[in-house]
């Protein structure tokens, strides 16, 4: 029942036929909902003309039927959903961002954040510039446009801007001829690419909306790699590869991605498990069943059940018709409110002692009414494993963990915290273990053979012999776990 | 993957004093949402005056904040959630019913499905009767409001007009003065009720939603029972209680309940671990994994794992931002519509010989779809295994299973299913063993002792030792199966 | 500038061939939408079967261009505006009322208001009916369909209902072979019939809605006469005709009807000037200029002008695209509310003495602030003067006339309303003049001989030689002027 | 029945102390809507800090109360209503428009056109701007931005700004401290200025949005001056002023403002009068009643009443119901469309001799639909008389004078028309008399002395001795009437 909500998920197609290339991008856009549900938006290439909608709502309330249809046909297209951070600009801040520069369009999807926005923008301002969002894209987006005057093209404009802009970015980007995509030099935030049976190359922040547009993952882009797909063909840009060791953010793995999607070759499923099973190791249980908090925390309840052998059992449903909750003039609803969200099984818990897995605890207050409606169901016991570490930092690369004075485990000891949320006892994962949620997983994404095929970058193409990701997933120090530890890869 | 809906939730509410009611009948009904998802309604008594509020939508939708504000204060509340069977006379149809009557008004919510409406109908128009709508329920309306011309009081008039009306209702009922709620002798729709620790009393079509506003489930209403609620207390008719043989629809523990529910003692979770286990027991298979097609297949799934021996895991996640399907002019997307609204995980599948649970096949398509899903992330094997008996014949009590022509397995054999969703083999559940889901669980909700206290039933008090429901579960005659074997209970 | 607001406007269509009947009836609604804009809706006959749409809004709101497109074709089709009494039950009691009955499906629109119906209410209740609504047409639907037991006719039905029910009422109705019209004994509200050129047969409350749609206005609908038109041509039943002296409302030509609508032979706009002509008679005044307030106050000005020939003037300008009036949190702006509604022309106004012609004075509020606009605007001296008598009575016959205790006029005698409103001298209308409106006139609609043609019902035909309405507007009599002077032609 | 359209209006307030401040602009954009009635925006700041909404619609659809309500309290806000020139970037090109620069926030409302966008725009691309929009006001922002970095203030940028963008613009523009208005040199545009009697300073296209806040209209800003407003009071910059003959636009007392407006000192009502005295002096007719095409017809009717001795008459009714108009699949509704919008009243009509005064004849389509009305109505004669010349030439400073190929009188002659039309005669205004409009009338706003008082701008006092606009009405030379005669003022 995790709260740190991941800010966006981009979504990107190019097809050498014009189609109803809206309803794909929305399909796309659907399978990363999850990654941002305040505001969603397309842009829609037709004849080198940029059509677009962006609006605040779900996918499926911005994009009715009608409204895709409005959207026509074209043969590149970008989309965006967002998870906004707070007021009145949420509308405003949508994406696509679409601008006319001296060249033409440009379409520019992002997720992440920078580091380094707000030198940039005061540099910009005294230049002249203006803003008409609060957004690190519009940055963006005068960087990659102001480059452009110098560079012969849009690509090597944003290759010149990738030299300017620090911190985390995954950018899917629409020119009139052209759709890129690139992933900053330690790759913090996903982003694959796959080509359809049709050979329409497609580009997502993860590989299930690969899957739900039938398009197949041919690998994640590189950190620092720019890709760009047009008319000629599909290329790589590697100016700004492999200078740095990657840091992909761990929490990823975690809680952000979708257990079905692949990145960089290992399954998000399995690392969930593997939370799971370090958590039997670490802190074992005396205990009849193993339940997870829904959704998130089934995986590393599967983990630890099989790991410790005592019997995973489904003891929470949740409601998936709760909307915004009701801000109940009652008390009796307001104390019942996580009843609304899930309900107990009562044969699965009463008199059994409980091993229960979620996958965070930010401030405590969710778990505390978990563990209660646990034993109110009629649990003797009930052992908290939570399948993160405890978070003491907040990020800067685009998620919304809280401020440090938010954050229970900034402020009360692994004992306080079991106390206030009426656990038996409690088990974090360790930031240890979290850096090796990847390391040693059997399974491959595409370890027969170089799934690449002819729509490989030219000049990026694959060495053969099992999936080559740009990152090491092998390797502990691949990973951003800054909101863990505290090791910031990237300054301002 | 089920496509058999129930027609509808109910829920009532009585409290001893004035409060924001509405917001409780909110909660209760979004607990219930998955009964009923395109119409809700809302009726309060505040001093005798009911208002109230209906459409078609969410009960979120329905219900926004400023919604529910404008529903005011009152003491008494009685709510509704609809599927609608068909096209423009949804909105119409919309409950509570409100009408007036020479004595005053009556909000009327109703679950299930008369067998003698169309005759009760043209009696009642060749009398000088008028309808404004198609539905059921404005013939029990007049029924009922008919009757209390010649009876003293509300509770006599329904216990009157249930000599009249046939076939299946849950009713839940208010009058200027009382909360009533009754159940078919036979007992066909769920109906439970509870109270709160305040006192106020409780009615719902499941526990579920007891738990989501914070009441504690006393017992099921029983079959034939009117329960009376006001100023006096709470009070049973019993005359048309225990004539018949309780029919309760099986189908409610096999898919339209909720899994935490406790419907005539037994949680209905616990029916559908049962499911897996007979499954296991007469269609066994040598498989690697053991897994549930999300949400309705994985209790069975689990029961199967248990029984079998072969591990439980988790291979398809749902994607719950799916709103209605896009009519998608791409071809591509139609093929990959289950792959919108379901992700395989390729790491649990591949290489592997898969037994897939699902709770039915109506026409058979999606089952088709989700197969080849299953193949195309690598699985070598797949062996589905349904947790209902094949559907042959339709239902007369307000669920939704399609005409004859429509269900696959009325024209083809076991062998011709299974080849044509494409499985290496298939396995339904008996009916036989669907009769015994609810046999020899071993958790009995409320087995410590009766929870009635003071708010059960004057006259159908608690004997004490375990809970008492109106109907033996243990006995498979208990139960409708009609949809399966034919045997309709009720006639016209 | 009036308050007094008419309840309903009814509109009905019958052709010989399907068409797009829902969008010409929408087009007579919205002509006659000033006769009630709470509520709109509208019945469509496809093949005899009644499909429906109603809801709250004007008919532009309630009928977009899609919302229409599904009303799909048909050959007879009633719709109706409403203007809503009061609060919750709005939405409900929109019209058309569509019930089902022993015989079929009755679509009624009604404009008026029964006097009985409290009493025939109870009556029904007694022998069983229940009510959805607070409405009269529900109430009329029973007595009509109940009828309908024993007459062979739904028309013979309607004929024998008409014994029963007292009050004003004209109704436009549906069956699913039929259209029919009626009005009551005393023809308190008006009704017309007209064809269009392809032969199709139109009903509604005024003319205006005839010239709308392209139909030719034939005649009104005689007092007590009803209108059948089906595939057997028109034909009427006048039963009810002739039996007692007609007491048309007299508001319909002071304030209601469209000033183009001609009533009864009589143009609506040529009373208006007569009104005026009667002012200025009766309530000379000194003044350099007579405006009108806009827009039901300047044929009356205009009458003055030329009656007293003292030049006319445009000194008000309505603002159309005020909606409902902010709730203004700032005093200024409560202040300058009618300068919100209206602007003042300061060249026409200043240094001059202005004669103000406005259509009624309910509260006085309102009219105390336009002459304090006048005054700011430079007026020396402001005479207002009130096309008609001041209200002392309530309407029970289907308009909103205020209780007693609201019209300023019960409570004050003309000097004092005068010195409220801060005009120089005020003159209203004698009650007299009111019912000599129509006296006169020298236009007589259809004077030059019968427009009936063809389709004028066959037992009714005209007996040639001029407009024959069945009101002899010559006769002061043959009016209602109940709010006026007190005396109510219809009891109970 | 003009079909010509202004572009937009603006409005903006100060005030020395915190209030509802949206409130009243939302009252004073009302008044201004017949300007623009496709989008409507409101900025609102509030301890500098700048908050805004806009969107399509009229400003009692994007602002119901609890949209004011969210916009909160403030002390100065500025607003705009728009007609949407085309297509899809309507929503986005909405204003305010609110930017963030180097020195804070600029919110922006714009009235004209400018004749040398696109080469500034270039311009501003060449140094890497980038546009979000394809309105001039995005380009105004970034000149005035830009400037800023070179001057010590707001409103002296905004002086530079004035040297560089070309054509017609009223500009009412608010930084964190200010709220400032300009004009073009030439005066292309009104905008005006007023005080309330708590001292707030109000400016807005026209002086009935004054009117409608309680503000009393000072003077008109001057062609080519700036007015600031702040704390310290309220100034002039003149640097622009009287260096070039001011060229309003003539169109403006035509058709555009509302005739209760003061423009220039001259009440626009009273130059439709002369146009009305005009036409009858240089075409007369034979005539038994003059009428005019409401609403914008009837001042010229009555001044071509007054003339000719004809009596003045109301002929016609506008429908203010009508919303947008059904794209109606009957053929008979098509035809009766302007039926839809307009009734005729015959009493007024049949057998007359009619002289019907219409304000403009774009593509003559709707004339020729009226004239027909008219004679159906029973009119012998209809005169047709024409308030404006006839369109030539496409206007380029902010309304929507069609392309040639669309205007009628570019193809065809006065006779050639007046048989299109369907008309016994026709006769236009002449140029020349429509440069003459607002001469020699008799009344002139504020003749008696100067209304500035204490808020008139510090530099710019009033002489004494009567109103002191910027622009001599008296001289013919003194408008730009370019699309009657050709001649530009100004050149890009």
């Amino acid at each position: 029942m995790n709260e740190i909500h991941e800010e966006c998920g981009v979504f990107g197609i190019w097809s050498a036929e014009k189609k109803h290339i809206a309803h794909i991008c929305a399909a796309g856009l659907t399978a990363l909902q999850y990654r941002g549900q305040e505001a969603a938006g397309i842009a829609v290439n037709e004849d080198r003309n940029i059509r677009y909608h962006k609006a605040q709502g779900l996918v499926s309330e911005v994009f009715p039927a009608d409204e895709l249809e409005r959207m026509g046909e074209g043969n590149i297209a970008v989309g965006h959903v967002r998870y906004a951070t707070t007021g009145e600009s949420s509308a405003l801040n949508a994406q696509p961002m679409v601008v006319k520069h001296i060249k033409g369009q440009l379409a520019l999807c992002h997720n992440g954040n920078l580091t380094n926005s707000s030198r940039l923008k005061k540099e910009l301002e005294l230049k002249g510039c203006i803003f008409h969002t609060t957004s690190d894209t519009e940055v963006i987006s005068y960087i990659i446009t102001r480059k452009r005057l110098q560079k012969p093209s849009i690509e090597t404009a944003l290759e010149a801007a990738m030299e300017e802009i620090k911190g985390a970015y995954s950018l899917v980007l629409m020119s009139p001829a052209k759709l890129m995509a690139c992933r900053d030099p330690l790759g913090m935030r996903p982003l694959v690419y796959g080509v359809t049976s049709d050979g329409s190359v497609v580009f997502a922040s993860e590989s299930c909306a690969l899957d739900a547009v039938g398009a197949k993952l041919v690998r994640d882009v590189e950190p620092g790699e720019i890709v760009v797909c047009d008319g000629e063909g599909i290329r790589s840009i590697r100016t700004h590869c492999r200078k740095q060791k990657p840091k992909l953010c761990i929490f990823e793995y975690i809680y952000f991605s979708r257990p079905d999607s692949v990145i960089e070759g290992v399954c998000v499923h399995d690392t969930r498990i593997k939370a799971g099973e370090f958590l039997a190791k670490r802190h074992p249980a005396k205990a009849d069943v193993v339940i997870g908090v829904p959704d998130s925390g089934l995986d590393a309840a599967l983990g630890f059940a099989s790991e410790s052998g005592i019997p995973y059992g489904i003891g929470l449903i949740k409601n998936k018709y709760i909307g915004r909750t009701f801000i109940a003039p009652e008390q009796s609803l307001r104390e019942s409110l996580v009843r609304q969200k899930m309900g107990a099984i009562p044969s699965v818990l009463e008199g059994k002692s409980v091993v229960l897995v979620d996958d965070s605890i930010v401030r405590g207050t969710t778990s505390a009414r978990i563990v209660k409606m646990i034993r109110e169901a009629g649990a003797r016991e009930v052992h908290m494993r939570i399948s993160s570490p405890p978070f003491l930092n907040p990020c800067y690369y685009g998620t919304d963990v809280d401020s440090r004075e938010n954050l229970i485990a900034v402020h009360h000891t692994n004992e306080e915290i079991c106390g206030m949320i009426g656990a038996d006892s409690l088990g974090f994962l360790s930031v240890e273990d979290a850096r090796r949620l990847a390391t040693g997983v059997r399974y491959r994404y595409g370890h027969k053979g170089c799934e690449g095929s002819g729509a490989e970058p030219d000049n990026g193409g694959c060495p053969g012999g099992g999936f080559r990701g740009g990152i090491d997933t092998e390797d502990p120090e691949s990973f951003c776990a800054a909101c863990f530890d505290g090791k910031y890869p990237v300054g301002d």
